[in-house]
């Protein structure tokens, strides 16, 4: 048996980022920056007024109340208005263009307008830049908006978007073979023969990598034989950039996977037996000039979820660009005593972690002991790393990685 | 002005699920079903092995040493192997079924193989059901797997595809159509003009929306003129589940779109000033047979977003089906005192909120004081939701909603 230190690093340090492509900004979401973006456009581009209403001089509403001439009016999108000279106040919309001689907004609420004489009115006293947005007050020319490896949120969209970019370059979503193996499997839609199992595992994977923004490629089942297995996993390597098998890498006479991704990923290739549970045995090897990688995972779609987390998706997120490729260990404190055998592994627990009144996170386990099965670790939103040892007591503290969104504790605290 | 909670009782009491459809599984992570579930095969459906060894009697192996004559080999996915009588073992794959007789399965790593007697030799003890998956272990027939209203994560698609299905009655992402509105608003890859700007909201909008799994229409951008921005809303409401503006909703003489969604809106139509900050003026109307909402969000992008959040997102994943809306209200700890004026109003502060060594949820507001735009909030993670007062001191507690992914405090505790 190998740590899991040991197997992770051995898996991240034969993987690299894809070859950055130009990608338009609607499907960039998510996506890795793989350019620094200097700004060359500042915003806002001039002053310009954060409110609807009058455009006047702050030195002349030192003396309350001020009567000011309009001497015009002006719109978001308008070339400037006319200057404004002292006694003198412009109409004004949100994000037009200050006049020339302005240096505040009163904001429209807070006037009288007086129509009849083209007029108006403020009782209080305005301050130099109320109400103005100046000239590169968010971007100023030469900012770096983006460092390479940022990842595109919905905000830095935008960011983009306001330097008249459609399209950054950025590193590809992996494209992600899933295959999985077993004359035992049947698909949907028919029924069972004796012996016969559905395949759980290309759901669970499909959705586990559209959940972390990754593309997925379906190849199928294959069955227990070593030439049809080792040419599935040939030809997913020459289209794919990444592939994911589950099955076959047990020490069983019908584990035709880890056969095969031993021969095709030499001499990067390994089989290992990681000190985890669940989650022991592991295939992984990397084949051809693009250096595509294998992962064979074990076939209880618990233990595939459990080797996905830990070293796949790592994985594909550095394919991904990610400078941070591993889900932050977050600590959280255990809401019950957890007993586990002392046998030098580290146990990965599917959980629930919720926040409590005191803004701790609480975590509790919520599959079943032993399951090795899906329908009871549907409700976790973490897992929790347990270290080797004979238990947890309630109150102490675990590391957990969140897989999915935190809600309140029911139970208070 | 109205309340916060006013504004988003009167939204979301005009919106109601949209009318389910029955959708792949491979295009169905994240979506709301919209039947129950009722499980019709069990999981396993038969006793099998949950390793790779030999099936015996554990009554055989109470006195060890115990030596065995293997008696057949049976792998995952044959019709079920001959019966193990006493003295005899069977040698058995993970997943095979489990032969009659037989009521145990010990490791291959755990025996000694006898090859040329065709016997194994085992010095431990068996216990019955060591190593055995039972029937219904995971799933028996007539369980409730999936309640209409539940989410689809990964592990429930594994579940749904065990029943050897591969669709389910779900609701349907809503379409949302983007607009923006506004003279000034230049498009990418052209020169500014003068008073011209990027538009920064539909980029932002676009990425919101799909974080949030929903499907995104670009209706563009409508100019200042209230027959075409009343044409425009008009027939986008026809082709859209909901329709999101930005711009045109405050109290100016521009403000078209605030026309427009009260007049095609009727009755359920209404132009609110909120009290809350950013994000005040909000129009909201439901258009036509189908109960289109209509969302006029405030122009500026910091606005755009802080009223998408409160008031547009939890409308959306009511028209998706979920049951839970709103994001939940965590509590966070303030890791430094914020200052704001007592004016009545609830302060919507973007935030980072980080996970300490001592497990509790750190906040700290990221964009400078007033921003009004994005870059500033690039790095947030979190709304903090501030309520009317002076201030919130340094270590006082304050309620937040994620918006992305947690890190761990760099600053310890």
């Amino acid at each position: 048996m190998i740590t899991f230190d040991e197997a992770h690093d051995f898996v991240l340090s034969a993987v690299d980022a894809l070859r950055p492509l130009r990608r338009p900004l609607v499907d960039a979401l998510g996506a890795v920056a793989a350019e620094n973006l200097v700004a060359r456009e500042a915003v806002p581009g001039f002053a310009n007024s954060s409110m609807d209403g009058y455009a006047m001089r702050s030195i002349d509403t030192q003396s309350p109340p001020t009567r000011l001439r309009v001497v015009g009016t002006t719109l978001a999108g308008d070339a400037p208005a006319p200057a404004v000279g002292p006694g003198e106040a412009v109409r004004i919309m949100t994000g037009a263009a200050l006049p020339e001689g302005a240096d505040c907004v009163c904001m429209i609420e807070e006037i009288e307008v007086d129509a009849t004489r083209g007029e108006v009115l403020l009782t209080r006293e305005m301050a130099a830049g109320d109400a103005v947005r100046h000239p590169g007050d968010d971007i100023a020319v030469g900012d770096l908006l983006l460092a390479r490896g940022d990842v595109l949120n919905p905000p830095l969209l935008g960011v983009i978007a306001s330097q008249g970019l459609d399209s950054l370059l950025v590193y590809p979503r992996p494209r992600v073979g899933v295959l999985s193996t077993g004359d035992e499997l049947a698909g949907p839609n028919v029924e069972l023969g004796p012996g016969e199992i559905r395949d759980a595992n290309r759901p669970l994977l499909t959705g586990m990598l559209q959940a972390s923004g990754f593309e997925v490629i379906d190849l199928g089942v294959a069955l227990d034989d070593y030439p049809s297995t080792l040419a599935l996993l040939e030809s997913a390597a020459a289209t794919c950039d990444a592939v994911i098998s589950t099955g076959g890498v047990s020490v069983g006479d019908v584990d035709h996977v880890k056969s095969a991704i031993l021969a095709l990923g030499q001499p990067q290739a390994r089989w290992m037996q990681v000190a985890i549970r669940p989650g022991k045995p592991f295939a992984f090897g990397v084949v051809g000039p693009r250096g595509v990688p294998l992962f064979g995972l074990p076939g209880n779609p618990v233990s595939t979820r459990v080797s996905f987390e830990l070293f796949v998706r790592p994985a594909l997120r550095r394919l991904a660009g990610h400078r941070d490729v591993d889900r932050p260990r977050l600590n959280a404190v255990m809401n019950e005593t957890l007993t586990r055998s002392k046998d030098g592994k580290l146990y990965v627990v599917h959980a629930e972690v919720r926040v409590g009144r005191d803004a701790r996170l609480r975590v509790e386990r919520v599959a079943r002991h032993g399951s090795h099965l899906l329908r009871g670790i549907a409700g976790a939103n973490a897992l929790a790393l347990i270290p080797d040892g004979t238990e947890i007591a309630a109150g102490e503290s675990v590391s957990v990685l969140l897989l999915d969104d935190l809600d309140v504790s029911e139970t208070g605290s």
